[in-house]
Protein backbone atom coordinates (compact mmCIF):
# COMPACT_ATOMS: atom_id res chain seq x y z
CA UNK A 1 0.00 0.00 0.00
CA UNK A 2 0.91 3.70 -0.92
CA UNK A 3 -0.14 7.36 -0.86
CA UNK A 4 0.95 9.63 -3.26
CA UNK A 5 -0.23 13.04 -3.72
CA UNK A 6 -0.21 15.12 -7.25
CA UNK A 7 -1.35 18.87 -7.84
CA UNK A 8 -3.69 19.63 -10.57
CA UNK A 9 -3.28 23.23 -11.21
CA UNK A 10 -5.30 24.88 -13.97
CA UNK A 11 -7.10 28.89 -15.00
CA UNK A 12 -10.93 29.14 -14.58
CA UNK A 13 -13.23 31.99 -16.27
CA UNK A 14 -15.08 32.40 -13.65
CA UNK A 15 -18.85 32.02 -12.12
CA UNK A 16 -20.57 29.25 -14.09
CA UNK A 17 -17.26 27.91 -16.12
CA UNK A 18 -17.78 24.08 -15.27
CA UNK A 19 -14.36 22.18 -16.21
CA UNK A 20 -13.97 18.82 -16.84
CA UNK A 21 -11.08 16.91 -15.18
CA UNK A 22 -11.68 13.48 -15.88
CA UNK A 23 -9.25 12.97 -18.15
CA UNK A 24 -6.65 14.66 -15.94
CA UNK A 25 -7.42 12.14 -13.31
CA UNK A 26 -7.04 9.49 -15.50
CA UNK A 27 -3.68 10.60 -16.26
CA UNK A 28 -2.98 11.35 -12.36
CA UNK A 29 -3.64 7.43 -11.92
CA UNK A 30 -1.91 6.47 -15.01
CA UNK A 31 1.60 8.53 -13.87
CA UNK A 32 1.30 6.63 -10.45
CA UNK A 33 1.26 2.96 -11.73
CA UNK A 34 -1.08 1.96 -8.68
CA UNK A 35 -3.61 -0.84 -10.05
CA UNK A 36 -6.36 -0.90 -7.35
CA UNK A 37 -7.39 1.41 -4.61
CA UNK A 38 -9.09 4.93 -3.77
CA UNK A 39 -8.32 8.46 -6.07
CA UNK A 40 -9.80 11.41 -3.57
CA UNK A 41 -9.48 15.05 -5.49
CA UNK A 42 -9.84 17.83 -3.73
CA UNK A 43 -9.94 21.20 -4.24
CA UNK A 44 -7.89 24.31 -2.71
CA UNK A 45 -10.35 27.01 -1.15
CA UNK A 46 -14.36 27.73 -0.58
CA UNK A 47 -15.42 29.32 -3.84
CA UNK A 48 -15.24 26.28 -5.97
CA UNK A 49 -16.55 22.87 -5.81
CA UNK A 50 -16.26 18.93 -7.24
CA UNK A 51 -19.02 17.32 -8.52
CA UNK A 52 -20.13 14.61 -11.61
CA UNK A 53 -22.46 14.83 -13.83
CA UNK A 54 -22.90 13.76 -17.75
CA UNK A 55 -20.56 16.77 -19.18
CA UNK A 56 -22.86 17.80 -22.01
CA UNK A 57 -23.82 21.90 -22.79
CA UNK A 58 -27.63 21.14 -22.08
CA UNK A 59 -26.93 19.59 -18.67
CA UNK A 60 -24.25 22.10 -18.06
CA UNK A 61 -26.82 24.62 -18.36
CA UNK A 62 -28.86 23.12 -15.82
CA UNK A 63 -26.49 23.41 -13.72
CA UNK A 64 -25.69 26.44 -13.65
CA UNK A 65 -29.52 27.12 -13.13
CA UNK A 66 -29.69 24.89 -10.51
CA UNK A 67 -26.50 26.81 -8.43
CA UNK A 68 -28.49 30.09 -9.22
CA UNK A 69 -32.16 28.94 -7.60
CA UNK A 70 -29.96 27.66 -4.66
CA UNK A 71 -28.25 30.49 -4.39
CA UNK A 72 -28.79 33.46 -6.64
CA UNK A 73 -26.01 35.77 -7.26
CA UNK A 74 -28.00 38.67 -7.52
CA UNK A 75 -29.35 38.00 -3.55
CA UNK A 76 -27.56 40.10 -0.72
CA UNK A 77 -25.54 38.33 1.37
CA UNK A 78 -24.10 39.28 5.20
CA UNK A 79 -20.94 37.89 3.97
CA UNK A 80 -20.53 40.66 1.33
CA UNK A 81 -20.96 43.39 3.85
CA UNK A 82 -18.03 41.57 6.05
CA UNK A 83 -15.85 42.31 2.93
CA UNK A 84 -17.12 44.78 1.17
CA UNK A 85 -17.34 41.85 -1.48
CA UNK A 86 -19.75 40.29 -3.72
CA UNK A 87 -19.34 36.76 -3.22
CA UNK A 88 -21.54 35.27 -0.61
CA UNK A 89 -23.19 33.22 -3.24
CA UNK A 90 -20.18 31.51 -4.32
CA UNK A 91 -19.15 30.53 -0.77
CA UNK A 92 -22.78 28.93 0.23
CA UNK A 93 -22.98 27.19 -3.45
CA UNK A 94 -19.38 25.55 -2.52
CA UNK A 95 -20.70 24.89 0.94
CA UNK A 96 -23.63 22.91 -0.17
CA UNK A 97 -22.20 21.14 -3.16
CA UNK A 98 -18.57 20.05 -1.34
CA UNK A 99 -15.03 20.31 -2.31
CA UNK A 100 -14.10 17.29 -2.87
CA UNK A 101 -14.66 13.20 -4.16
CA UNK A 102 -13.31 10.38 -3.64
CA UNK A 103 -13.52 7.44 -6.83
CA UNK A 104 -12.60 4.05 -6.56
CA UNK A 105 -10.25 2.26 -9.22
CA UNK A 106 -8.98 -1.02 -10.32
CA UNK A 107 -6.62 -2.47 -13.29
CA UNK A 108 -5.28 1.21 -13.13
CA UNK A 109 -8.72 2.65 -14.15
CA UNK A 110 -11.53 4.44 -12.45
CA UNK A 111 -14.76 2.75 -12.20
CA UNK A 112 -16.48 5.83 -13.45
CA UNK A 113 -19.47 5.25 -15.49
CA UNK A 114 -19.73 6.28 -18.89
CA UNK A 115 -22.19 9.23 -18.80
CA UNK A 116 -20.32 10.18 -15.05
CA UNK A 117 -17.70 13.03 -15.36
CA UNK A 118 -15.92 14.77 -12.71
CA UNK A 119 -16.26 18.62 -13.10
CA UNK A 120 -14.53 21.51 -11.13
CA UNK A 121 -17.63 24.08 -10.88
CA UNK A 122 -15.91 27.42 -10.75
CA UNK A 123 -18.20 29.64 -8.53
CA UNK A 124 -16.49 32.83 -7.84
CA UNK A 125 -16.98 35.90 -9.28
CA UNK A 126 -13.18 36.09 -11.44
CA UNK A 127 -10.74 34.12 -13.08
CA UNK A 128 -8.93 32.16 -10.47
CA UNK A 129 -5.45 30.15 -10.44
CA UNK A 130 -7.10 26.89 -8.63
CA UNK A 131 -5.22 23.85 -7.32
CA UNK A 132 -6.46 20.54 -6.76
CA UNK A 133 -4.82 17.77 -4.76
CA UNK A 134 -5.34 14.63 -6.62
CA UNK A 135 -4.50 11.87 -3.40
CA UNK A 136 -3.79 8.05 -3.78
CA UNK A 137 -4.43 5.43 -2.02
CA UNK A 138 -3.70 1.98 -2.82
CA UNK A 139 -1.14 -0.87 -4.18
CA UNK B 1 -3.07 -2.50 4.95
CA UNK B 2 -5.05 -4.06 2.39
CA UNK B 3 -7.35 -2.37 0.11
CA UNK B 4 -10.25 -4.63 -1.80
CA UNK B 5 -13.32 -3.34 -3.81
CA UNK B 6 -16.56 -5.57 -4.38
CA UNK B 7 -20.03 -4.79 -5.91
CA UNK B 8 -23.42 -4.62 -4.82
CA UNK B 9 -25.52 -4.76 -7.54
CA UNK B 10 -29.45 -4.50 -7.25
CA UNK B 11 -32.34 -3.48 -9.10
CA UNK B 12 -34.29 -0.32 -8.77
CA UNK B 13 -38.07 0.60 -9.39
CA UNK B 14 -37.38 4.03 -10.46
CA UNK B 15 -37.52 7.41 -9.31
CA UNK B 16 -38.11 7.50 -5.56
CA UNK B 17 -36.73 4.73 -5.14
CA UNK B 18 -35.09 4.75 -1.61
CA UNK B 19 -33.28 1.51 -1.14
CA UNK B 20 -31.52 0.19 2.35
CA UNK B 21 -27.78 -0.85 1.68
CA UNK B 22 -26.76 -0.63 5.11
CA UNK B 23 -27.88 -4.01 5.69
CA UNK B 24 -25.33 -5.00 2.18
CA UNK B 25 -22.86 -2.79 3.59
CA UNK B 26 -22.13 -4.56 6.33
CA UNK B 27 -21.76 -7.94 4.81
CA UNK B 28 -19.12 -6.58 2.80
CA UNK B 29 -17.38 -5.44 5.51
CA UNK B 30 -17.39 -9.32 7.66
CA UNK B 31 -16.21 -10.82 4.48
CA UNK B 32 -13.54 -9.01 4.15
CA UNK B 33 -12.29 -9.63 7.10
CA UNK B 34 -10.87 -5.98 8.12
CA UNK B 35 -11.42 -5.12 11.58
CA UNK B 36 -10.29 -1.23 11.36
CA UNK B 37 -10.67 1.00 8.03
CA UNK B 38 -12.31 2.94 5.83
CA UNK B 39 -15.41 1.72 3.88
CA UNK B 40 -16.23 3.53 0.97
CA UNK B 41 -19.51 2.88 -1.27
CA UNK B 42 -19.24 4.62 -5.00
CA UNK B 43 -22.64 4.60 -6.82
CA UNK B 44 -21.58 4.23 -10.86
CA UNK B 45 -23.84 6.15 -12.79
CA UNK B 46 -25.26 9.76 -12.86
CA UNK B 47 -28.88 9.82 -12.24
CA UNK B 48 -28.52 8.05 -9.10
CA UNK B 49 -26.95 9.07 -5.62
CA UNK B 50 -26.08 7.92 -2.43
CA UNK B 51 -27.11 9.55 1.15
CA UNK B 52 -27.96 8.64 4.24
CA UNK B 53 -30.84 9.20 7.00
CA UNK B 54 -33.13 7.80 9.49
CA UNK B 55 -34.78 4.77 6.89
CA UNK B 56 -38.16 5.35 7.88
CA UNK B 57 -42.00 5.94 5.56
CA UNK B 58 -42.50 9.31 6.86
CA UNK B 59 -38.82 10.89 5.96
CA UNK B 60 -38.31 8.47 3.10
CA UNK B 61 -41.76 10.81 1.68
CA UNK B 62 -39.96 14.20 2.83
CA UNK B 63 -36.73 13.48 1.53
CA UNK B 64 -38.57 12.88 -2.10
CA UNK B 65 -40.16 16.11 -1.41
CA UNK B 66 -37.35 18.33 -0.94
CA UNK B 67 -35.68 16.34 -4.15
CA UNK B 68 -38.76 17.51 -6.12
CA UNK B 69 -38.14 20.97 -4.73
CA UNK B 70 -34.86 21.07 -5.66
CA UNK B 71 -35.07 20.17 -9.22
CA UNK B 72 -38.66 19.54 -10.10
CA UNK B 73 -39.54 16.55 -12.29
CA UNK B 74 -42.06 18.44 -14.51
CA UNK B 75 -39.63 21.19 -15.40
CA UNK B 76 -38.37 21.36 -18.65
CA UNK B 77 -34.27 20.84 -18.54
CA UNK B 78 -32.05 21.68 -21.62
CA UNK B 79 -30.48 18.40 -21.12
CA UNK B 80 -34.37 16.75 -22.10
CA UNK B 81 -33.46 19.12 -25.28
CA UNK B 82 -29.95 17.20 -25.72
CA UNK B 83 -31.16 14.05 -25.89
CA UNK B 84 -35.31 13.79 -26.58
CA UNK B 85 -34.92 12.15 -23.06
CA UNK B 86 -36.81 13.60 -19.68
CA UNK B 87 -34.42 12.89 -16.86
CA UNK B 88 -32.62 16.25 -16.71
CA UNK B 89 -33.84 16.56 -12.98
CA UNK B 90 -32.30 13.06 -12.70
CA UNK B 91 -29.15 14.16 -13.29
CA UNK B 92 -29.19 17.42 -11.16
CA UNK B 93 -30.55 15.46 -8.07
CA UNK B 94 -27.19 13.31 -8.72
CA UNK B 95 -25.05 16.38 -9.14
CA UNK B 96 -26.24 17.80 -5.94
CA UNK B 97 -26.28 14.63 -3.39
CA UNK B 98 -23.29 13.07 -4.75
CA UNK B 99 -22.53 9.99 -6.07
CA UNK B 100 -20.81 8.52 -2.86
CA UNK B 101 -19.67 8.12 0.80
CA UNK B 102 -17.44 6.63 2.66
CA UNK B 103 -17.91 5.63 6.28
CA UNK B 104 -15.03 4.49 8.94
CA UNK B 105 -15.25 0.95 10.92
CA UNK B 106 -13.73 -0.23 13.67
CA UNK B 107 -13.56 -3.58 15.69
CA UNK B 108 -15.01 -4.61 12.31
CA UNK B 109 -18.28 -2.59 12.71
CA UNK B 110 -19.13 0.78 10.50
CA UNK B 111 -19.48 3.97 12.99
CA UNK B 112 -22.83 4.37 12.08
CA UNK B 113 -25.50 5.89 14.33
CA UNK B 114 -28.15 4.12 15.18
CA UNK B 115 -30.71 6.41 13.08
CA UNK B 116 -28.24 6.51 10.25
CA UNK B 117 -28.77 4.25 7.22
CA UNK B 118 -26.68 4.25 4.41
CA UNK B 119 -29.22 4.84 1.09
CA UNK B 120 -28.97 4.54 -2.38
CA UNK B 121 -31.54 6.74 -4.03
CA UNK B 122 -32.80 6.28 -7.28
CA UNK B 123 -33.38 8.91 -9.21
CA UNK B 124 -33.64 8.16 -13.10
CA UNK B 125 -37.42 7.90 -14.68
CA UNK B 126 -37.35 4.16 -15.33
CA UNK B 127 -36.28 0.69 -13.43
CA UNK B 128 -32.26 0.60 -13.45
CA UNK B 129 -30.02 -2.36 -12.73
CA UNK B 130 -27.45 -0.69 -10.35
CA UNK B 131 -23.84 -1.50 -9.09
CA UNK B 132 -22.15 -0.12 -6.17
CA UNK B 133 -18.23 -0.89 -5.78
CA UNK B 134 -17.69 -1.02 -2.40
CA UNK B 135 -13.83 -0.79 -1.40
CA UNK B 136 -12.35 -1.40 1.44
CA UNK B 137 -9.25 0.34 2.85
CA UNK B 138 -7.66 -1.28 6.17
CA UNK B 139 -6.42 -4.27 8.08
CA UNK C 1 0.89 2.91 6.01
CA UNK C 2 -1.09 2.86 9.31
CA UNK C 3 -4.79 3.40 9.67
CA UNK C 4 -6.07 5.33 13.15
CA UNK C 5 -8.94 6.43 14.71
CA UNK C 6 -9.93 9.18 17.03
CA UNK C 7 -12.58 10.67 18.51
CA UNK C 8 -13.80 14.35 19.06
CA UNK C 9 -16.76 15.15 21.11
CA UNK C 10 -17.99 17.90 21.97
CA UNK C 11 -21.77 19.99 22.65
CA UNK C 12 -23.69 21.92 20.43
CA UNK C 13 -26.37 24.62 21.49
CA UNK C 14 -29.07 22.85 18.99
CA UNK C 15 -29.94 24.39 15.61
CA UNK C 16 -28.26 26.64 13.92
CA UNK C 17 -25.07 26.04 15.98
CA UNK C 18 -21.94 25.95 13.87
CA UNK C 19 -18.62 24.81 14.97
CA UNK C 20 -15.35 25.05 13.84
CA UNK C 21 -13.60 22.48 14.22
CA UNK C 22 -10.50 22.80 12.18
CA UNK C 23 -7.90 23.26 14.90
CA UNK C 24 -9.43 19.76 16.57
CA UNK C 25 -8.88 18.11 13.22
CA UNK C 26 -5.29 19.31 12.86
CA UNK C 27 -4.53 18.73 16.63
CA UNK C 28 -5.73 14.85 15.68
CA UNK C 29 -3.26 14.72 12.57
CA UNK C 30 0.05 16.29 15.02
CA UNK C 31 -1.19 13.36 17.79
CA UNK C 32 -1.19 10.52 14.66
CA UNK C 33 2.56 11.70 13.85
CA UNK C 34 1.20 10.91 10.33
CA UNK C 35 3.24 12.73 7.60
CA UNK C 36 1.45 12.17 4.33
CA UNK C 37 -2.30 10.96 4.23
CA UNK C 38 -5.98 11.30 4.30
CA UNK C 39 -8.25 12.66 6.96
CA UNK C 40 -11.79 11.90 7.42
CA UNK C 41 -14.02 13.17 9.16
CA UNK C 42 -17.40 11.58 10.05
CA UNK C 43 -20.51 12.61 11.90
CA UNK C 44 -22.27 10.24 13.79
CA UNK C 45 -25.86 10.73 13.66
CA UNK C 46 -28.44 12.12 11.40
CA UNK C 47 -29.54 15.36 12.19
CA UNK C 48 -26.00 16.86 11.83
CA UNK C 49 -23.44 17.49 8.73
CA UNK C 50 -19.84 18.41 7.87
CA UNK C 51 -18.98 20.85 5.61
CA UNK C 52 -16.45 23.64 5.33
CA UNK C 53 -16.74 27.78 4.20
CA UNK C 54 -15.07 30.92 5.40
CA UNK C 55 -15.73 30.55 9.50
CA UNK C 56 -16.58 34.22 9.74
CA UNK C 57 -20.54 36.26 11.28
CA UNK C 58 -22.01 37.04 8.33
CA UNK C 59 -21.38 33.53 6.20
CA UNK C 60 -22.43 31.65 9.26
CA UNK C 61 -25.58 34.14 8.96
CA UNK C 62 -26.24 33.07 4.75
CA UNK C 63 -25.31 29.44 5.31
CA UNK C 64 -28.01 29.07 8.02
CA UNK C 65 -30.31 31.06 5.69
CA UNK C 66 -29.50 28.80 2.94
CA UNK C 67 -30.47 25.88 4.99
CA UNK C 68 -33.83 27.81 6.21
CA UNK C 69 -34.84 27.97 2.38
CA UNK C 70 -33.87 24.52 1.20
CA UNK C 71 -35.40 22.97 4.48
CA UNK C 72 -37.72 25.48 6.32
CA UNK C 73 -37.89 24.68 9.84
CA UNK C 74 -41.77 25.79 10.37
CA UNK C 75 -42.80 23.21 7.11
CA UNK C 76 -44.71 20.41 8.01
CA UNK C 77 -42.77 17.14 7.52
CA UNK C 78 -44.06 13.61 7.09
CA UNK C 79 -41.70 12.31 9.79
CA UNK C 80 -42.76 14.36 12.67
CA UNK C 81 -45.95 12.51 12.31
CA UNK C 82 -44.23 9.46 12.58
CA UNK C 83 -42.45 10.21 15.92
CA UNK C 84 -44.46 13.18 17.58
CA UNK C 85 -41.42 14.69 16.83
CA UNK C 86 -40.16 18.27 15.16
CA UNK C 87 -37.03 17.63 14.04
CA UNK C 88 -37.68 16.39 9.96
CA UNK C 89 -36.28 20.14 8.51
CA UNK C 90 -33.07 18.90 11.02
CA UNK C 91 -33.05 15.09 9.13
CA UNK C 92 -33.39 17.40 5.56
CA UNK C 93 -30.67 19.13 5.95
CA UNK C 94 -28.17 16.39 7.35
CA UNK C 95 -29.26 14.14 4.59
CA UNK C 96 -28.52 16.85 1.59
CA UNK C 97 -25.26 18.26 3.11
CA UNK C 98 -23.59 14.93 3.97
CA UNK C 99 -22.06 13.87 7.14
CA UNK C 100 -18.53 13.15 6.34
CA UNK C 101 -15.23 14.91 4.49
CA UNK C 102 -12.18 13.97 3.54
CA UNK C 103 -8.89 15.94 3.21
CA UNK C 104 -5.80 15.16 2.13
CA UNK C 105 -2.45 16.01 4.39
CA UNK C 106 1.11 16.51 3.53
CA UNK C 107 4.56 17.78 5.55
CA UNK C 108 2.06 16.91 8.52
CA UNK C 109 -0.42 19.60 7.63
CA UNK C 110 -4.04 19.52 6.24
CA UNK C 111 -4.26 20.75 2.61
CA UNK C 112 -7.01 23.55 3.17
CA UNK C 113 -7.20 26.71 1.90
CA UNK C 114 -6.73 29.98 3.93
CA UNK C 115 -10.65 30.37 4.04
CA UNK C 116 -11.85 26.99 4.02
CA UNK C 117 -13.10 26.03 7.79
CA UNK C 118 -13.81 22.69 8.32
CA UNK C 119 -17.83 22.74 10.06
CA UNK C 120 -19.88 20.85 12.47
CA UNK C 121 -23.11 22.10 11.25
CA UNK C 122 -25.82 21.63 13.94
CA UNK C 123 -29.83 20.84 12.77
CA UNK C 124 -31.15 18.96 15.83
CA UNK C 125 -33.80 20.91 17.69
CA UNK C 126 -32.33 20.40 20.94
CA UNK C 127 -28.30 20.84 22.51
CA UNK C 128 -26.74 17.67 21.97
CA UNK C 129 -23.40 16.06 23.10
CA UNK C 130 -21.72 15.24 19.54
CA UNK C 131 -19.20 12.40 18.68
CA UNK C 132 -16.91 12.69 15.48
CA UNK C 133 -14.87 10.09 14.38
CA UNK C 134 -11.53 11.42 12.53
CA UNK C 135 -10.03 8.32 10.95
CA UNK C 136 -6.02 8.89 9.65
CA UNK C 137 -5.23 7.15 6.81
CA UNK C 138 -1.38 7.30 5.84
CA UNK C 139 2.61 7.03 6.40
Amino acid sequence: MRVLNQRIRLSTKGSGDMVDITQKLSEALASSGLRIGSLSVFAVGSTLAITAFEYEPGLIEDVRDLYERLAPSEKRYAHDETWGDANGFSHLRSAIQGQSMTIPFEDGRLLLGTWQQVVLAEFDTRARQRELVVQLIGE
